[in-house]
């Protein structure tokens, strides 16, 4: 069916319907061989869509991931990596939390011989926070 | 108590506990009375951290809202405006949709002279969306 | 099936697969009804991923379109204006075409109040285009 | 013949007549001999215009390629190099594919003291991924 | 005495003594005449270091003042103007009362052609003000 | 009470009420327990709205306060460090001594492994100052 | 024959051997029909690359060439265009006169509806001048 | 004499030689036949390195100085402007008389179609003024 | 006496009296106790106002100084640092003499542990100078 | 002679009349002595308006040119270089070879301690070149 079908006459998706998860932990990272495993190079995800809660007010945070890493013998697949991001959207979380959980989710998942995640998040009350993680494998 | 004592002690708010409203309809907005209505003066609010859903995807969409308007009788308060802007978190509503909508809910709790809402959303498939839509009053 | 036993166990695309129309006629653009009929608001699509070959050369062509339309009674959807502008991929067009074709064939499908073509194009030899295209309804 | 006969009389070339490779592997890269081979000395190729088709959608990707090397005995002739770029418009690929392949096929080619690719992808889905691969020869 | 004796042997000011006003009323705004009234000529002061207290939580808010007027028989001076704007530092002010405000208080001290006052202020809770007010002499 | 119950009805502060420490001495600084203290990670806190009194002139002057650390047992929680920057409002000190001492009653507070405090203040005289103070823990 | 063996066993252009015009008067401009004559549309021309010899010095000057027209019967063909700007190249003109020359120049060839020339250059003494002509045809 | 050896066996100026007027009234600005009269075109120039003294302290003021005019019989000839903008270094001005007596002095000479002087000065006390004059033939 | 008076009643300083040194010689700088003299920290002056006069055509120079320095017992007071550079005015030196010297006059008054001066002047026909000098002590 | 009479008498240049050489051999470059010796400090001229031949298609090709060096006994004088850099005006030259070429020159001349030449060439076909090249003496 076309597009212009659907728009006209297939029911929409309801006005509080969502599809994505509704925590970290229902959103399992995914990943792929890597067919450069004998060399080091970097990938770096830039996430500027970033949004949780708050733990103290329960109110919206917005901020801008970045994840450079070198790959060991598995690369994070990156439709998987936006599922799992969406995740925190509803999820209360501190900042330093967030980065240091999302390191240590991928490490995990991947094994990579050096990861940085960096966040940079909005202000509130005049000042903004940065974080940032980074893990080496011990050769 | 003390910002310390409270972080210690209190229980955090759960994993998922949220402080917004789940449907712009449940979020007032609310006004308070111009102070100087004898004159056409323009007020901006701009609001970088505005995020739906997609209602063919029901995944997320980020953008930047901007509201101008010249007020008559009443201003709209700004906390109810931030409080309005956070239920449109998990509701589903197309870019074009979202400013109209904005611009109707304030011209009907308000009334002002002139208002201008302007929507700029994050690209999806290589093209990203502007919406721009305007009212002015009769005089 | 879940995007990681899609990878690992589908046949990708092979080497030279595409998906997308080989020409501009082949692709429809496609429109949907204008809720807010009532009122004049501009969308404007950016389109920076815009590419087509030179008539002279037979070699690609980079630019950047941006379209600004004020709706009558049809919005173009924009999944088939992706579609679409994808389609001028192995085209042969001048730039002076490119965006005054573009112009028309939004005008013949959805019959806008006032619409805006804008193409800035990447430099040749030294020098580059920008071309800008109007048309408005006679009122 | 001038240009302006030409392009009154001349049969301009059908609408999808290309004048570039269909893959990477029919556009050789060429090389001419380092004159200043005694010094080891940088350059650059800055490449904005980079696009190729996504293996997964079969839709178009566009980045910014840029490979910085020192050379050995050979430099790489820059046409030779535009044209073995234009060769991925229409082939498959994903980035970490692009990047890598381009820095072995360079390698390869010229057999550089080092060299960096350094691919930056537009967005998909609100992430955008960047890649940078190195080789350096044994000393 | 040299400032070098005044630093090493004179009382530095007590840890918190001030030079600058409570109150804007107490700052009195100064003139002097306009040697060039025959012209319409406009001046811009930009004021970047702009503090008042917010009105409900007692905590500093901070913007970006721009005042652009049009003289007639009298001028601003400079260094009462910096005064003025010091003495909104320990003051409870809207934003929108801010800008209304140092618009009335510079028309009745010099009663110009015309006036714009323009403030952006910095964001609380995601969403940042900006005001804009205006004058025109009746002519 | 709802807001706007609070603003039509409620005695606003009086006009120099505030709500914000005399002194750096009186605003204590608060800590938390740092989760991830298995973990070097850097904490960036971005305070673009610092103000404190010029000891010579005792009027105002403005900067930008970045602090960046490496917590060891200790993070340091942000809304006393809002109120602890608020307390210089009111205080006279040179930009000198404004970063050494902030330096200084982080380090008391939290011991981090490493701390950087960078204040860029703005021009007087046409000459600005920047100044970076650091400090790391003996390992 | 391939490009390779072109370098390698071609005589290359001799040290001081040129492709381009010794003077304006040499290069002609060239046309095509408009194919939009229909409509009137902006092309814009941005040549970044412009230099010529200063009458008083007899030294290199430089600077940026826009040229934005609305064609009726003619376009101008752009490497014609390229060729004749590259013609001042070692010719001596003021700024003035580039300006006004190519506007008349242009207008003679192609009779634009309306033409704007703006030639922006780099500065000498200190001080650096910009030059905006126009010309719209007696409708 | 070549420029080498000017410089090893010339006097150089001594340590306090100046090549500039005392005053502008010394500094007479000079002009040519406007060759385009036939036309209004519009020539700017840009000078970012104009510096007076203030009348007050007189200590150095810096500024940038941008003149914009359409020229009626008689163009500005450049290196007399510099030369009277470099007359202002030791001569005690205020912003608003340093602008419009450039305006008065240019018209006087030259007596142009239009003319606008913008002065653009360094910020003092954390205020910064921008001065905007213009005149206009009677036509 | 207040501002106001002294402007309307005050004999304002003749048209070319100044408040400045001759030469860098009469300025001293002037020091005092460093009061964090157990660490090494960095001071910057940013100094975007420095001029002086060429000793090639006794015309004004222009440009940016950025001095920064780690302090051993003393740091410069910058008020005299500012009379120090504003001594440069009618003073002829080559910007190699400019930058070297000014770094050797700071070492001279205060002996700090590191300084680095960096000197960025406007370009003269066609290229622009930097100069960079530094300074350690032996430890 | 006054620049007034000089312009409206002096029979102005010719159309082709030039004030540069025709080629980098002819322009010698200029030294003189280095008066801080005993100083590694660096020096870099800014050169953004650099143009020569290309060598394949005989047009011109444009750069920007940046010169870093720390000088033995001799300096480079700017004005030699300013018409050294001319020189490659109408000369046939590769970017690899101008780059390296300049900085042979230059070493020959003044025989530095260090030099590193980067040359940033405008784009050709969509690829931009930049070259960089060092040169450190043996001690
Ligand atoms: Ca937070
Ligand atoms: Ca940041
Ligand atoms: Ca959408
Ligand atoms: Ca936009
Ligand atoms: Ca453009
Ligand atoms: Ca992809
Ligand atoms: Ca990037
Ligand atoms: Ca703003
Ligand atoms: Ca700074
Ligand atoms: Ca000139
Ligand atoms: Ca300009
Ligand atoms: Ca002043
Ligand atoms: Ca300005
Ligand atoms: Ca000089
Ligand atoms: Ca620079
Ligand atoms: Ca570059």
């Amino acid at each position: 069916m076309s597009e212009k079908e659907r728009l006209n006459t297939l029911t929409l998706l309801s006005k509080n319907e969502k599809n994505y998860f509704d925590s970290p932990e229902d959103a399992a990272l995914e990943v792929f061989d890597n067919l450069y495993v004998g060399r080091d190079y970097k990938i770096t995800f830039n996430c500027p869509e970033f949004t949780a809660l708050c733990p103290v007010t329960g109110q919206p945070d917005f901020g801008k991931i970045t994840i450079t890493y070198i790959a060991d013998e598995k690369c994070v697949e990156s439709k998987s990596l936006k599922m799992y991001l969406f995740a925190f959207r509803n999820h209360n979380s501190f900042h330093e939390e967030v980065v240091n959980r999302i390191l240590e989710d991928i490490v995990a998942v991947c094994d990579p011989r050096e990861i940085t995640v960096y966040g940079e998040f909005m202000p509130r009350g005049g000042i903004s926070l940065d974080i940032e993680a980074s893990h080496k494998k011990n050769s």
